[in-house]
C-alpha cells in the first residue's frame, strides 16, 4: 500500500501484540521483536514480519516502537543493538515515572536516535478506537514526521510538547486519582455486601458519581489555577462536617477506616489555615505545603 | 390543572428551592415553609403558596417534602407541629447517614406518618432534568401513590426498597469514593502547577481516566461479589509495584504524600494475604478484615 510507512514493534505483551495488531492491519509493513519468539506467531499469520534479532528489529524501519514493562527493561532489551538506533525515530509506550522517560531519552539521544515518548491512556482492546488516546511529550519532528501512523493507534493522538518527560507526568498526575478512586469503590462494595446486597447493585450509581465528578473538573481546575478559592461550590467546611458520618458509615459495616485518617488531617488543616469556607479544591494549596 | 397533586416543599435552601421550583412549573399546587420566611417570596411569585406556620404548611397537602440540612434539623423544625402528620406521606430529601436516617422514620412513625426516605443524586440545577437520579427507600406504598410528582424532580427515579435507609446507604457508598477521588485529582494538579503548567491543561485526561473506571466497575463488582479475584485485568502486584514510583512523583513536586501511606498498607496487606496475583478489586477484602 503506497504511503504507509513501515514500522517496528518490540515486545508484544498484551498491549505490544494490540499495537502491532493495528498496524498490520493498517496495512503498514510491520516488523516485529519479542524476547519470548513465540508471542510473533499470531502477527506473523495477520501478515507481520518476525525479526529474530533486536538489530534486524530496529534497523527494518524508520520508525521503531517499544513497548516493554518498563524503561529499564527496554534498555536492557535494546542494549546489545542500541548502535543500530543511530538516525532512527525511537517512541517507547511504556508506563514509567518521569524521571525514568528522561533517563530514558538520554540513553537514546546518546545512541543518535530521535526519541519521542509516548503513553496508551487506554486498554489494549481499544487501540485503533477513534476516542483512543495516546499522548506523547519530545521530539516534535519525529511527532510530526509520522503523526499518520501514530494516529492509526488512536484517533485522539496529541503532542504535549517538546519536553520528554511530559507523557509520564500526564500520565502520572491523572493517574494519582486511580488507586484512592478504587479504594472508595471497595469501601462502598463492602458496606452494601455487609447488609446483604450486591456491589453490582450500585455500580450505575458510582457511574453517574464519576460522571458528576468530571463535570466538576473544569470549575475545580479553574480555582486551582486562579488561586481563588472563595466561590465554594462544595467548601471544606462541607467535607469536615462529614468526617464523623464517613466514620460512622463504616463502622457500622465494621471497615478497616484507616485510609480514612490522612484525608480527615488534610480537612483539618486546611479549616486551620482559614480555608472551612473556600471550595474543597483549596486542599490543593495544604498538598502543596509538606510538611513531611 | 386536573390530576396535579398539591404538594407541600419545607425547606428553602438552594435544593429545596429547585425542588419547589420544579413542582411549580410542573403544575402541581405547591405549598412552602421556610424558618427564614423571606426565601419564599420567589417562589410564591412564581406561582407557590406560602405556609406562615409549619402547621399550615403540613396540612396543606397529602405529601410533604422536606429538604432541610440534616435529619436533626428536620425533626426540630417539624416538632411543634408534629401531630398534623397523622395520616399523611412524609419524603425527606436531605443527606444524612442510614442511622439518622432509621432514626428519622421512627420519629415519623410515632407520629402516624408514612415515610419515604430520598436522596437526590445532582446539583439543583440538574433537577427536573430528565436523567437526573433520585432514589427512595422505605414505604413503598408511599412512592407507588405519589411516583409521577415525585418523577417531576428528575427522570431518574428509583425505589430501592422497603428499608428506610437504603438511599442513605446507597449514597455513602457511592459517595466513599468522593474526598479520595477529588484528593487523587488535587495532586495531579499541584503536580502540574510544580511543572509550570496549568490544572486545566489535565482535566480532559482526568475525565477520560474517570470514564475508564466507570467502565472497568462492573468487572469488579462481579468479581466482588463473586469472590472470585483470579482472573486479574490489573493486578494487586501492578499497583504494589508502583508504590514506589507513586512517591518519587510526588516528592519530585514537594507535595505532601501521608495521605499514600494507607493505600500502600493495604497494598501490603493484601499481598501478604496471597492476593498479589489477584485483581485489584481484592482489596475489598483486605477492607473487611478491620484491624484498628
Ligand atoms: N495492558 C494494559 O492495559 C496497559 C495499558 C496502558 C499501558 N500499558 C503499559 O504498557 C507496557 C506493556 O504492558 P503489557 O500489558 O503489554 O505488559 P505484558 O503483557 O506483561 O508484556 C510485557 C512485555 O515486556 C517484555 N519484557 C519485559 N521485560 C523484558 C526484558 N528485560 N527484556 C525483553 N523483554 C522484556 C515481555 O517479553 P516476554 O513476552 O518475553 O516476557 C513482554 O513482551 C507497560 O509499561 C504497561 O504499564 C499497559
Ligand atoms: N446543594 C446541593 O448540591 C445538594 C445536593 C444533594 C443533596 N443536598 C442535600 O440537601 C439538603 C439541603 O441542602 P441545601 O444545599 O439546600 O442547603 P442550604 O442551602 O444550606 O439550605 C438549608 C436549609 O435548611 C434549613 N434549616 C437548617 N436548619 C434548620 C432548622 N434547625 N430549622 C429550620 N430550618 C433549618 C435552612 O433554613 P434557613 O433558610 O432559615 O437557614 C435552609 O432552608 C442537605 O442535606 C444537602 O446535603 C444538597
Amino acid at each position: 500500500m503506497t504511503g504507509q510507512h513501515p514500522v517496528t514493534v518490540i515486545g508484544l505483551g498484551s498491549m505490544g501484540t494490540a499495537l502491532a495488531e493495528a498496524f498490520v492491519d493498517a496495512g503498514h509493513p510491520t516488523t516485529v521483536w519479542n524476547r519470548t519468539a513465540a508471542k510473533a506467531a499470531p502477527l506473523v499469520a495477520r501478515g507481520a514480519l518476525h525479526a529474530r534479532t533486536m538489530n534486524k528489529a530496529i534497523t527494518a524501519s524508520p520508525l521503531v516502537i517499544t513497548c516493554l514493562t518498563s524503561y529499564e527493561d527496554t534498555i536492557d532489551a535494546m542494549g546489545p543493538a542500541a548502535a543500530a538506533l543511530e538516525g532512527r525515530a525511537l517512541v517507547a509506550l511504556n508506563s514509567g515515572s518521569p524521571a525514568a522517560a528522561r533517563n530514558m531519552a538520554e540513553w537514546a539521544h546518546g545512541h543518535g536516535a530521535r526519541y519521542l515518548d509516548g503513553a496508551v491512556k487506554n486498554v489494549p482492546s481499544a487501540v485503533g478506537a477513534k476516542d483512543t488516546l495516546l499522548y506523547y511529550g519530545g521530539d516534535e519532528s519525529v511527532f510530526t514526521e509520522f503523526e499518520s501512523t501514530l494516529r492509526v493507534l488512536g484517533g485522539d493522538t496529541v503532542h504535549l510538547g517538546a519536553e520528554v518527560d511530559l507523557a509520564a507526568l500526564y500520565e502520572m498526575a491523572v493517574g494519582s486519582t486511580l488507586l484512592p478512586a478504587l479504594v472508595g469503590f471497595f469501601q462502598g462494595a463492602a458496606a452494601m455486601q455487609a447488609r446483604g446486597l450486591t456491589a453490582a447493585s450500585m455500580v450505575r450509581y458510582s457511574a453517574k458519581w464519576f460522571e458528576m465528578i468530571s463535570a466538576i473538573l473544569p470549575g475545580f481546575a479553574e480555582e486551582i489555577d486562579s488561586g481563588d478559592y472563595g466561590k465554594a461550590a462544595s467548601s471544606v467546611n462541607l467535607f469536615h462536617s462529614s468526617i464523623a458520618q464517613d466514620e460512622e458509615f463504616a463502622k457500622e459495616a465494621n471497615l478497616d477506616t484507616a485510609w480514612h485518617k490522612p484525608f480527615h488531617d488534610l480537612l483539618e488543616r486546611a479549616v486551620e489555615a482559614g480555608h472551612g469556607n473556600h471550595s474543597i479544591s483549596a486542599l490543593t494549596e495544604v498538598l502543596k505545603s509538606r510538611t513531611a
